[in-house]
């Protein structure tokens, strides 16, 4: 699960986090008549003129795939009780899709429609032209607010489209100071959205400078076509009837977590090329995916697409040598070709073949940093891994294939953790870390076993596909 | 001076009093220099095609001129200052243009640059789909925070270009009682820019709507255009240096209140066609026109444009008839040709070819709704004047025409009136209710007296133009 699109631009100016998801999880079996239409349906050469084939019930135009996705958003995102207020956090270029979105809110009885906008553009102007003093500054005021009506049981969606390059050729340094002064003042609303007090989802829309990151070498008008038609499939707007698809999609979420529940394995032992990780998982993990019951009693889905199931690994049981198997996107550098060497739950060895300077700082920002907050399984079979596309954003990326994380454990994952003190959610191995980056592992060519306390292992994934 | 634009429709949903200024003023000497400049520059046949004299020193680009209104709302309008922090509120038409501010805001030394932005067709999606119990909530978390914002010294920007149409076709119960919770979620924050606790300012945007309803018979891009030239000619951004301009004008504005403030009239009397009226001034009354300094010492232009001179009537002490010189446009409808008789401070009769019905609802809102609550002077040759257009919006029409306002009066209008209790102002004079409604009596063919207690006259405009 990501919630990195929860607030990171908005109040607009410079307040921003970059693909700096903080919590990060998911995955899911796919059906094979899902598996057999996604398939069908893929385009393979993302970069150039993609091969697209279109089922005769796809015909949807635009307008109304984009009406659908507003629907998903507030009917399955959300699931908005009658009554309830909403606030949305969305890029300007979201517009349309707002006008959606509130138009589906008010149907389902929402209170009110509050949209907080934000734009890239301003955001740049503060590094342009913004006074040193500036970047320590952040709209507390507005983050009290969004705390109020999330304490006063407003509903949050969040809509995303960052540009995964705004800020890349910016200072670091005040890229940071902006970041720190937003993390500090956002954190009082965040705690609301992290803790699950009430319904939230974040669901994506194509922005002209997203899908020119992503399909850098096609025209714009393209580009942005191709990134909607992206979207669309990965939140499964077509079918016949979208609601019922994702009720089936939680379904299914919901019986692999229950199995893999069960099973309580104490490891999981990725093999493949360049890979022989063993990640041992934390004392009572909690195996989570698709729909979550928030505080409030409403049952959301908090990522729109999902595809993984995650759980706590134990940050001191993670032994052996992993191989990424995308690149990693983060805060606008691509860190390419990682490999490193895990021991006693520690990397201790690093490797990339580009952009290694930034992993050796991301793996130095603290104690917990250098260690594993999240394992998540995501099938080869899942529409965003069989796109082929690398998105830039941790709302796809994540959903595109089995995956660790460094960094923060969520409380989620451990059996009864909302209860426990930090310390005891430690005890049972959950790591803690200011960074949370997820990192691809999974592929075609990698093997999962389930290992249990003994060492005897069963097969859990074989070329990447549920056994 | 208007507030009308303070956040009426921000929030976004519902939230909104179209033509509903509470509080408003204003006039101005216009130098014989500016006055032919004008004169020379206006367009006399707004609704068809107009006859427009381009100066050579206004070949400015539309994005130039759009950059000098950003940087006259910053320097002249808030007048900023070193390391303030600033909230704007805008619609999202307007984003070309709050670009442009929050580049001048940063280079003027803003700590933080943030806009909420508003949406016509989310408004309205409320109204179409929103449940009845929805129309009694309004989004009091984000009201606070401005609240909050201000209270820490935040400045203040609202860029207006309202749709003066938007509610007119929804059922006027749910418009009222959206209006009225919005109203009283938004007194906190609003009671700090009516005390003037912090520097603000309203500076206007054309949107698509609004110069529809301005300029319903022309194309809707060359109505945009027409707009924008209005826009930009009363808000001064031509010229050598418009902010030397802008110093100019105060400078202008301030010796006249001075006049005005030395002479102490009794009361004012207006005689024209159908007019004889004689207003008794507030026993403390002040006058006030262009920058004002608010509480933390900031000298700022709250309405950007603004040409009127303005004071308290004495609530009691208004006899004679008066006919409106404009159409009234009021929540959507068009009051026409008003006139109405006062007898001590009250309306006791009133007619209107158009719209009376909605004069009368008007009229019985309170005690105070049939007793002035301003009066405000404005010469003919006054650029907004002189372009002949009703701009069915109180920032441009106050400043069109000598006006009266009915309902609440303004204790900045009153000297020392900031200190005064409620009782102490009601005592000088000063009106109270919930409207205060701007209402243009002034014209080329009305003459204006200054009346001294014993009666005395002596002329202060002749013709519409000062003496």
């Amino acid at each position: 699960m990501t919630r990195s699109g929860a607030f990171s631009r908005v109040g607009v100016a410079g307040a921003r986090s970059p693909g700096h998801p903080f919590i990060s999880m998911t995955n899911s079996q796919v059906a094979p008549w899902r598996r057999a239409r996604y398939t069908s349906r893929v385009f393979r050469t993302p970069e150039t003129a993609p091969a697209m084939t279109i089922d005769a019930e796809n015909r949807l135009s635009h307008d109304e795939r984009l009406d659908r996705l507003a629907e998903i958003a507030v009917r399955v995102g959300l699931r908005l009780r009658q009554g309830q207020e909403v606030v949305v956090t969305a890029p300007v270029e979201a517009l349309p899709l707002v006008r959606r979105i509130t138009a589906h809110a008010y149907r389902a009885g929402a209170s009110l429609v509050t949209t907080l906008f934000n734009d890239d553009e301003t955001t740049l102007q503060r590094f342009r032209y913004g006074s040193e003093e500036s970047f320590d500054h952040a709209a507390g005021w507005l983050y009290d607010g969004m705390a109020s009506a999330f304490k006063a049981g407003a509903a949050r969606l969040a809509v995303v489209g960052d540009d995964p390059a705004l800020l890349s050729s910016q200072d670091p340094a005040k890229v940071a100071r902006a970041n720190r002064a937003r993390s500090i003042a956002y954190k009082p609303a965040l705690d609301h959205i992290v803790n699950f007090d009430v319904n939230w989802s974040i669901v994506s829309c194509a922005t002209p400078a997203w899908a020119k990151a992503v399909f850098p070498n096609v025209p714009p008008s393209d580009a942005l076509a191709l990134l909607w038609e992206a979207i669309f499939q990965a939140s499964r707007v077509d079918g016949f009837d979208p609601i019922a698809a994702w009720a089936q999609h939680d379904h299914e979420l919901s019986m692999r977590t229950a199995l893999l529940n069960k099973k309580r394995y104490a490891a999981l032992r990725f093999r493949g090329p360049g890979t022989d990780l063993t990640v041992g998982l934390a004392d009572d993990h909690q195996w989570e995916g698709g729909a979550t019951m928030a505080k409030n009693g409403i049952v959301c889905n908090a990522n729109i697409p999902t595809e993984e199931v995650f759980t706590t690994p134990h940050r001191l049981r993670v032994n052996g040598t992993v191989r990424a198997t995308r690149p990693l996107s983060y805060q606008g550098t691509l860190i390419e070709d990682i490999a490193v060497r895990f021991e006693e739950g520690q990397i201790v060895e690093s490797h990339a073949r580009s952009g290694a300077d930034v992993l050796a700082k991301v793996l130095s920002t603290d104690d917990g940093a250098r260690r594993l907050g999240e394992v998540a399984l995501v099938p080869q079979s899942s529409p965003i891994s069989q796109s082929g596309i690398l998105f830039y954003n941790t709302l796809f990326d994540e959903n595109a294939a089995s995956h660790i994380a460094l960094g923060q454990a969520y409380a989620k994952c451990i059996r009864g953790g909302a209860q426990l003190t930090p310390d005891e959610l430690t005890r049972r191995g959950a790591n803690t870390s200011l960074i949370h980056i997820d990192w691809m592992i999974g592929s075609a060519e990698i093997d999962v076993d389930g290992l249990d306390a003994a060492g005897t292992s069963e097969p859990v994934m074989r070329k990447g596909e549920w056994v």
